[in-house]
């Protein structure tokens, strides 16, 4: 269980497979974003049909609304979503630093208003670990320190936060021994449990878990400093042997040579042996930039989001669907793409959808923007296998760069 | 072709069998309506798997947008939908005189203001008969001259309208016999084509439509009164042979007991071998009812718009599915149900999706509402041919009205 092979590679794109409690996991792979529990506009047997492999749904909305023990009688996470392949819960760290409306942040954790309902809440490295835990993803993130804004902020400042993840780190991966052990007791920490808050009236009670069934991986942070990033992932891989490393804090404002900068300083470090998952990213042009310098999953909201907005992906880059020029147009959305969306429907019909504000559209452009980039990542896979990525980029590029696409 | 047979019968019910250019109709039916050339929230598929057999398109809206010749040119409604099964449109009648924000109504047609861009358009009985033949649904309706808020009005205006939708109706049938034989010539008819109009860009050219593809169904109207109901009735089967016939001006405010009575009065007056289309009906135990009184066919948004308010049909009448006492309810929606919705999720799940806004949540309450209607139709149509219909019908409704539902 969370075992992770390299098959094959290619300058430093690899193709590999991880093996998780719900499943196996292709390698280039993209994770279509479950945000609350749902991947907006899709239904499960939908992500099936364009070969989703695994999901990332969000810790901090889940725990917000309708909360873990809520999703846990609903027979936790993969039941309550009726998705039964793997899944991955990032730790809510992002989203406390960049959705939460008030947040105090000390040593021991993060308090934060709901962006929801106002209502006051904390979280610690621990109670990121149990919170996940009761959702019950194959996959759990360790809570991190998120610097906002990342790019812009100075190496101190970075410092600070990449101190302050390495020390929750710690208490992320301690916490989550304890309960693979079975060591489910509530110690009361500062803050965990204080009054009127809503973790208060129900203390975390791990029952009936299977050991085994959820991994911890690290966050890797240090933002654009390529010393921090090093010095960081250094110092995680002495906290104990992992089985996967995230990296986190690029793709938030910083331009993409400094990204693809920072991601060129750490390859070489990271382990071989570990799936890396490069968290955020993103458009298509990234997920091929980053494939190309080592990394192996990926997630991002925007094909969904871009989808809802009318923005399709095609081999031509992204075309509007609300544009008139479609109006008459027979054609499907993109001619190579196997999807129900481009099977069944002319460009002029997605556009009347659009035009109409009826929610078949949104289903339809978000359906096609996850296949392209799983379709994406197998075209990757498949470049690998024959030893022929970097002229397979090179081509794919020209093409999805190309400024006349329509 | 067009033709109905009815196989069974139970006091005033009937079950019988439509056949179309598209397929068989099994009736009692119900339609779910594709407002604008899509049911909302539900895909082809959906539909295919709730098993929809015939869906309602509306003239007015698909007219106004995208226009009927944009539906041609990408290849005629059903390509256009990708619905490959039977398609009903109205004439867009109902819609002019209760969308439009501007109407002038003279013998010749309608004036009305587009709801959507605010430019002058024109229907005539000839109008609406060419636009829904170059849409090219299996069965059109005739044009009519509905009174708006009809059950208030007296019986003279309802008696100018009805002998207005009576001339109307020969314009209709003689402009479809026209069309069916191949004449498509465009007659400069007064205002048809009037100056400052969008149609006047655009003649109507009816060219490579297979002859016999399309029927033409009257509309009976007369409000809610008896005498002008029967003689309608007369008049209509006055003007030629028809494949169905259509109740229209019902189910627009008039009470329920009124409703009954009207079809009660007319039903022995309809010819046994027509399917018989009661417009706009209905809720779970309206359908049940006209049944009851011999109707056959039958279209309401209210399965999909009450879906997308959260409010599922269960065999013991409607839920709310917002309710709180559904949180942690892990139990389907309606455990007789077989839907994607009720197999696949808990109510917990589902209200959840509306607590959160989610997309997937409009979906899965229209598909399992359009399923109960499907499954209600299935159920009426099994209680029939074991002659069984009045006591089944009460039993249901003994259930379906019970006070005492969640």
């Amino acid at each position: 269980m969370f075992e992770f092979s390299v098959a094959a590679s290619s300058g430093a794109a690899r193709a590999g497979t991880l093996t998780l409690p719900h499943g196996t996991v292709d390698t280039p792979c993209f994770m279509p974003v479950g945000t609350q529990g749902t991947v907006r506009a899709l239904s499960p047997a939908d992500l099936k049909s364009v070969g989703a492999q695994i999901v990332l749904a969000n810790t901090y909305h889940l725990h917000v609304r309708p909360g873990e023990d809520v999703v846990a009688k609903l027979g936790r996470l993969h039941r309550f979503m009726a998705w039964d392949r793997p899944l991955l819960t990032d730790s809510g760290g992002f989203q406390v630093f960049s959705l939460a409306s008030f947040r105090r942040v000390d040593e021991d954790g993060v308090e934060f208003t709901s962006h929801v309902d106002g209502a006051k809440r904390y979280f610690t490295p621990e109670r990121a670990t149990e919170i996940q835990w009761t959702l019950g993803a194959d996959i759990a993130m360790a809570f991190d320190h998120v610097v906002p804004g990342g790019a812009d902020l100075a190496t101190a400042t970075s410092r600070d936060a990449l101190e302050r993840t390495l020390r929750w780190l710690d208490r992320c991966a301690k916490r989550h021994r304890e309960l693979t052990k079975g060591d489910g007791r509530t110690e009361r920490r500062k803050g965990v449990d204080r009054e009127g808050t809503a973790q208060s009236s129900t203390p975390f009670r791990p029952s009936v878990i299977p050991s085994q069934f959820q991994t911890l991986w690290p966050i890797l942070q240090g933002g654009v400093h390529p010393a921090l990033r090093r010095e960081g992932l250094r110092r995680i891989l002495d906290v104990g042997s992992w089985t996967g490393l995230a990296i986190g804090g690029l793709s938030v404002g910083e331009t993409k040579p400094l990204m693809y900068q920072i991601l060129e300083t750490i390859e070489p470090a990271l382990p071989r042996a570990l799936p890396r998952y490069l968290m955020g990213v993103g458009f298509p042009e990234d997920l091929v930039a980053a494939v190309e310098r080592g990394m192996d999953l990926f997630d991002c909201v925007a094909p969904t989001r871009n989808g809802r907005n009318g923005s399709a992906y095609t081999p031509d880059g992204p075309v509007n669907i609300r544009n008139a020029g479609f109006r008459e147009d027979a054609g499907p959305l993109d001619p190579a793409c196997d999807c129900e969306t481009c099977r069944e429907y002319s460009r002029g019909y997605l556009r009347h959808l659009f035009a109409a504000d009826e929610l078949l559209g949104l289903r339809l452009l978000s359906l096609h923007n996850v296949r392209f980039l799983i379709r994406l990542a197998g075209a990757m896979r498949a470049a690998i296998r024959t030893d022929d990525f970097p002229r397979w980029a090179a081509d794919w590029r020209r093409r999805y760069t190309r400024t006349d696409a329509t």
